[in-house]
């Protein structure tokens, strides 16, 4: 393997957990961190990487790859700030939780050398609980891990040998275009994260803050609630840069409730339930 | 202890798990089961229950405690039918997951003895598939198990002994009035329940019941998704009882999604993560 020196950009809890995966399954390159003072210290004190920067411009030196594990927003502005100044033989890859916008960003400032310099990905993991104090070197295992390259180019010897690196920390990997991408996970991750949040916001509204909802609901409230602790700060990027699929997987559900709601007394709640029961995991 | 034996009406899971925890914890008594035949030997394989008796006149006599532990619309008929053939020296408890109609009908046929004679409760337990297969002799460790007695009255010894018996199978006793226990489990159970139904029926509607959506959507998804299997029987019951209380908070989580999609690019989204957050477990 002639990979030497990964740059993560973000040592957050994907980027934090991605070096402590690296480490954990014997990774022998450098792994250079790049976030602010207070988190590098933190991901270098727990072997998360190996050398902190505070300036990315710095960060990026000697690497052969780039990883980018910030929320959205700030993925397409490094794209922009950072594109320029990384050299045409490093691969730039990302974390980003939409891909479209990402993907036009990154075309827009490689042009026609985009598809061997960027390979968009996402890897479908996360916690409730943001940043680097809650890092794991298993968060990937068995995990899904998406790319959205362009389907008509051969990957190149960086990305496939990355790919290796995802593989390696357990996580399985899909190729997938970016604009189902975004259409899946809009129903798959985003839909459901606006219905946690909805359902958690109402009950403190409610009954509030103080009263002891948790254990009155059990096990199926507490699931349901779970990742309504999620970070606004990142679900602000995504529902920017994916408001058109979440607008249309919001008002569609918005109509279902309405429909249980006006047929709490008649058969067609159960074709509702009879419906919900065919989702399967195969 | 004077209560030398209890029946069981219903031995599907709930009533299944609760022979199973008593026998577990050492209650020495005896324990009839009451369902239908094919339910009953397989309650009674696996220890549950010690004696089987497919009708429920039968199962009664000599019960100094009757636990009714079907569908709430079960439960309600089962008042009726069978309230008249209990003597007043028995206790009649059930675990329906609605209590208003269930109260009305057990005051309609006990009258005056109301109190002594019934108590009224409802274990925050269940899975999202149902059956006597699914029983568990830890399903109530660590629950809450509400009653919703007079609270005027003292309680008689055997209810006592009865509270005796659900503490003793790891369960939390609580006491809650029955029309706020409706409108508490609206909020923390059957709305979460409808809500997460809504979003399986959709995720088929949309993708079709053979996508493997449920990896895309990693450990979020599963959790959001796993009581949509629960059994219509069960909720179409639940519904019908409690139309009043979880119509209206359908219609708040419904405008409260609505606003969110509105609001899927300004600051707005920010308060309802905000007010999100704030739900505790304390």
């Amino acid at each position: 393997m002639s990979l030497r020196q990964l740059t993560i950009i973000g040592t957050g809890l994907i980027g934090g957990s991605f070096g402590l995966a690296l480490k954990k399954r014997g990774f022998a390159g450098t792994i250079v961190g790049c976030d602010r003072g207070a988190i590098l210290e933190h991901a270098q004190s727990i072997g998360a990487i190996d050398v902190a920067r505070v300036n990315p411009v710095e960060a990026i030196l000697g690497s052969q790859v780039v990883l980018l594990a910030t929320p959205v927003g700030s993925i397409i502005e490094m794209i922009r700030n950072l594109g320029p100044a990384i050299t045409d033989d490093v691969l730039l890859t990302d974390v980003g939780s939409t891909k479209l916008e990402i993907v036009a960003q990154a075309r827009h400032i490689f042009g026609a050398d985009y598809d061997h310099r960027f390979l968009p990905g996402h890897p479908i993991a996360g916690k409730e609980h943001s940043g680097i104090e809650f890092a794991d070197p298993d968060l990937f295992q068995g995990a899904l891990w998406y790319f959205t390259p362009d389907i008509n180019r051969e990957p190149t010897t960086l990305a496939r040998e990355f790919a290796g690196l995802v593989g390696c920390v357990g996580a399985h990997i899909a190729a997938i275009d970016p604009a189902e991408h975004d259409r899946l996970c809009a129903w798959t991750s985003h839909l459901p994260q606006m219905l946690s949040t909805a359902l958690a916001a109402s009950l403190v509204e409610e009954f509030g803050p103080d009263a002891r909802l948790l254990e009155n609901g059990g096990r199926a409230l507490t699931e349901m609630t779970r990742i309504a602790g999620s970070p606004y700060s990142m679900w602000r990027d995504i529902a920017l840069t994916n408001q058109e699929n979440l607008s249309d997987a919001l008002l569609k559900v918005e109509q279902r409730l309405a429909h249980i709601r006006e047929n709490l007394k008649t058969r067609e709640l159960e074709s509702e339930f009879d419906q919900a029961h065919k989702l399967r995991n195969t």
